[in-house]
């Protein structure tokens, strides 16, 4: 029984639990809370957001991408200057002595980094983890400070339109499975909003400006968008006039061929440029079968410094009451764009690597299942527990121990009660509460007859199985389940 | 074609894309590079990590156990005096005005928080997640800064040793479905240690200190262990040989029992109720029929601060040459334990939530799969694509985009290439090269006959299987890959 013991190196390995903790409790008056902007996500939670996440990745592999993973850690350097006046969003860490850091801002940056760290200049890939925002949750209401994004992007020199147009397709496919109901995606293109700005005579400078005043067009009525461009940022009457006449346009493939006869619009070189590429994803969104949901619209603006070309967000539509026509939007879902000078920002060299991509909204998503699963009085069960291995009377743990370690030998998803002797009713009890649907009784009767009593919880028959047979036959009853 | 925009509150809930990035390109002279002790996980780590975890998650749901999430930021004082000494390996926040946070260290902490939060009592949980400790890489070769943990617990009161039973029942069911080789699970109790250090007379005071010795056992010999105790610690050498006597004990069943009539242990009350409860142990792992991997092992030494009873910890065992009697250990790869005391901890009033759990190293599994894969060849598929939409002669795009189309819109797993015209030859070294078992051809005569020739990439064998019945073929000959 005594054997020496050999040393070996594996103190490197041992897997990490707290080594040491002192007895202090936690201090009075603590706050026993987690950060704000934060929360715990419990078991029904984490189980509606697996099935939503779920069916995203589904698509995502669908359409042949790879997973890859980037630390939540970015060197500060990294981060900054990619976000303009949202930088003083980024949580910063303490300087503890070496390298700066920072927690992601999103997962975009980190792709561009990963890209150019390693020279690819082709990949299709997804990502889905957290993000982190020093928003001031008062002002954005819903939102948290700690979220998931879930992210998908297409990096290469490719023919044009062709990977915009699939980034479309699966914001469609996507909208479609999760059944949220109505939906649009808003398509534009930066090349587009530019020349119309050119054309419309507002200055160089003025661009950016004017075009996050654009951007509100979805929440404020153009009457106010114009005296903030007028009032607020200097902008002529007349060139806010001729930027609304365009704002306000939205169409399908035969508002791109006006605008392609636009006496202004077709003499500059970058809305031409735009346009053309337009009429060609709209060919083949066309071929996908999807331009139904499509609009083209000139007021969508998002993320202006970011993108380089198309642009797109999609908005669930929720059906209002009869007297008004449109369906109101009710929320953007997901959007995204094509960025090809993002990597280059990152290379040495600024090699630029073209990249479009798409980023599903799914904590807005994740709001909406969760209001829908509550109305529903919906119950999401949070194991998958089969069967409940319970007794119908006393002393019987042992055998209860030694059928439960079969069915779990047999990949069968299996519970007991952690109790020497629990009562029946509250065994069949545990099982109403948590969905388990069968029960396998054994009792002394059962033993010596070499049975189980197998209960379906759900109508409370009971039928005697051979021990021998159990197995199969829970299995056969799960996958009717 | 026009139509007015209504105004919706929709702002709040725009998918979140950097909103402005400024062209600055990364300075001449900065790294690109991730933090130090971080690192991307590529495609290939990834899918290969999938596998992994897809594994243990399989035996954390047959156990029934449910998934919670918890941030990946915890207040600061919510982290400080758990870890010891440890503490000062946490990733501190900056404070940027607000809370001061920090990086979660384990997710044990945050785990008893949230059962204290919300005063749960009772649960079964996993939680699979990054935690962050500032290590020094080059004192721990192979760890990372940021890493995986992954967790199994089981909170509640329930009677004594069944949960601790089936914690150890997971990781034999672990690493046996892993194919890791041999495997032991070494066994002791915090109770047992506490009362061996008392009647081999160690004072009270030094009981932590001479344990850390006890705990490099497997490291290296017990002479120099001894040194350190007498030395170091100013232990008495004859103190010291008493827990030599133990430390070097390893059994089973019948070393309990003779421990449980040692005449010195069996008087310290501590020690008779950890011998007590081992045995107990042992006799429900009899039951579960997996004693032969298990081994009561007086010199595992774990964690003592924070766990308050049985404790465990499973190594792999390389078989070494001939001349060499034992297995040795080439390093652990899960451990755990039961700690009472903690929830408690975080709860103003002191409610104890009794604990028990086990972390499964995936790090270190991962580490020995990649090897292995490294080792073998094999390639590792990043993606799950099924067929290639391809064209045997050129302006065929549309063709293909119709085709690919109704491919995903059927659930089939889909590529194109993102060109107008690419070579029929570089279409099938894509699938060489990504392991895309089949590939559909469009071609004019294809067209022409209404059929779509369905090539396998393995064999070169060519069909033309009708339009009409080409996605059940695809479905059929995929499901038998």
């Amino acid at each position: 029984m005594l054997r020496l013991r050999l040393a070996a190196a594996a103190w490197c390995s041992a897997p990490r639990r707290p080594l040491s903790v002192s007895p202090r409790r936690l201090a009075a008056g603590s706050a026993l809370k987690t950060p704000k902007g934060t929360r715990d996500h419990p078991p029904a939670q984490v189980a509606l957001r697996d099935r939503l996440v779920g069916t995203v990745v589904a698509c995502f592999k669908r359409h042949g991408a790879a997973a890859i993973d980037t630390p939540v850690l970015e060197l500060r350097e990294t981060l900054m200057g990619k976000y303009g006046d949202n930088s003083k969003l980024i949580y910063e860490l303490q300087d503890q002595g070496g390298e700066l850091l920072a927690l992601r801002y999103d997962l975009t940056v980190p792709f561009a980094r990963y890209l150019a760290m390693n020279k690819i200049t082709n990949i299709k890939r997804y990502h889905i983890a957290k993000v982190y925002r020093r928003d001031n949750p008062a002002m954005t209401r819903g939102r948290y400070r700690e979220f998931y994004q879930c992210d998908f992007d297409i990096a290469g020199q490719f023919d044009p339109m062709i990977p915009d147009a699939e980034c479309l397709k699966i914001v469609h496919e996507i909208l479609s499975d999760l059944q949220l109901g109505d939906f649009l995606i808003k398509v534009n293109d930066r090349r587009i909003l530019d020349g119309m700005f050119a054309v419309c005579g507002v200055p160089d400078s003025k661009f950016r400006t004017i075009c996050s005043s654009v951007d509100k067009l979805d929440k404020v009525p153009w009457e106010d968008v114009k005296n903030e461009m007028v009032g607020e940022k200097g902008l002529s009457p007349e060139a806010a006039d001729r930027i609304g006449e365009y704002v306000q346009l939205h169409g399908g493939l035969d508002l791109i061929e006006q605008l392609l006869q636009d006496p202004k619009l077709s003499q500059n070189k970058l809305a031409k440029e735009g346009l053309g590429d337009m009429k060609l994803l709209f060919e083949y969104l066309t071929l996908f079968g999807i331009t139904g949901k499509i609009s083209f619209d000139l007021s969508l603006a998002r993320g202006l410094d970011y993108y380089t070309g198309v642009i797109y967000e999609a908005v669930l539509l929720q059906q209002q009451n009869d007297h008004v026509e449109d369906p109101v939007s009710v929320g953007s879902v997901a959007g995204g764009g094509r960025y090809d000078g993002l990597v280059g920002m990152f290379d040495p060299k600024g090699r630029k690597v073209p990249c479009v991509g798409v980023s599903i909204g799914i904590e807005r998503i994740f709001s909406i299942l969760e209001q829908r699963v509550e109305a529903s009085e919906e119950k999401i069960r949070t194991t998958e527990t089969q069967v409940l291995v319970a007794s119908a009377q006393k002393k019987l743990l042992e055998e209860r121990l030694k059928l439960i370690s079969e069915l779990w030998d047999a990949g069968i998803k299996a519970e007991i009660l952690y109790k020497k002797n629990p009562k029946l009713l509250n065994q069949l009890q545990y099982c109403e509460d948590t969905g388990i649907p069968l029960v396998a009784i054994v009792g002394e009767q059962e033993l010596k007859d070499g049975v189980v009593k197998l209960r379906v919880v759900a109508t409370r028959e009971e039928v005697n199985i051979r021990r021998e047979n159990l197995i199969e036959e829970i299995r056969m009853r799960t996958s009717q389940l």
